[in-house]
């Protein structure tokens, strides 16, 4: 690792809109510079209903769900816990490939933030087993704490005005979603 | 123009990460679907050498700076000044054309702030000239008053921890930039 490059650890958080998408615009400018990038998306289902996963199929960006390849096993817990712990373990196993230079984990800090993958053992995981030069964003409302402590570039999307509240005007297919 | 579309106008302000970086989010989620885009930038030199450019080149999005086509006339003005209001003339035909589904003025709010160009007369000329359809972002630190009263959606990108402060990390290739 020289002094110069590394691999940044960054969470987008706040209550306004742009977390996900700031995370998708650093996903095409990765893209634009050939890097090789995984997306694991928490609590949104991937199909192809939403405009960035159309984007990624065409681009060929591999984009993975908490469903995917999920097999319901446990009798003992809620099926949203387990799906997250489900793409809790994907991500390992991406993270730890080190075949990637951008992995971007979806609002991972809502499973975070309900306890259903316990932040300190993620990040007690990540110090020991990120690839130094690997880039992650996390992004989601309400990042814990120890996550913002953990990161190396934090932001807040703060909303100042939107057109649901004011205007009665519903989410725009391209442009929300 | 139905209750339910909107062209929305969206502003992505404030002094954090992430204000350009949503809106090539939105570029590429509104790539994913097939529609029109055009990206103005100011400020910035609109050279190959953004992970962004080299994006929307692979993607065959239209993608101008404020120095395109732009040719040196005043004796009275500095080049600034004058390549910002060549700028606004480009956004201008691009927006009245009705040919793109979504234009993206990138760090537009600078030349609005050191009045380079007049905040009130974009807004005056917006309201007789947009398409309805049409999805405007304009990007940048500082959005004027009057611009954040006229858009629909406004997001305040805030800084929370950055690591050039903090750690004294440079900007990372295909993250940042």
């Amino acid at each position: 690792m020289t002094k110069n490059k590394k691999g940044l650890v960054i969470v987008n958080t706040g209550n306004g809109k742009g977390k996900s998408t700031a995370a998708f615009g650093v996903v095409l400018r990765a893209w634009g510079r050939g890097m090789r990038i995984c997306v694991i998306q928490f609590i949104k289902a991937g199909t192809g209903k939403w405009g960035e996963v159309k984007a990624a199929q065409k681009l060929g960006i591999e984009w993975l769900s908490t469903g995917d390849g999920f097999t319901w096993l446990s009798r003992d817990m809620d099926e949203t816990t387990a799906r997250a712990q489900h793409g809790w373990k994907m991500a390992q196993e991406k993270i730890a490939s080190d075949h990637y230079d951008l992995i971007l984990l979806d609002e991972f800090t809502y499973p975070l933030q309900f306890g259903w993958v316990a932040v300190k053992d993620v990040i007690a995981w990540l110090k020991e087993h990120k690839p130094p030069m690997l880039h992650l964003i996390i992004t989601g409302r309400d990042a814990p704490q120890e996550l913002i402590e953990f990161a190396d570039l934090v932001t807040e999307m703060k909303e100042i005005k939107h057109p649901y509240e004011e205007k009665g005007i519903p989410a725009q297919a391209g442009i929300e979603f």
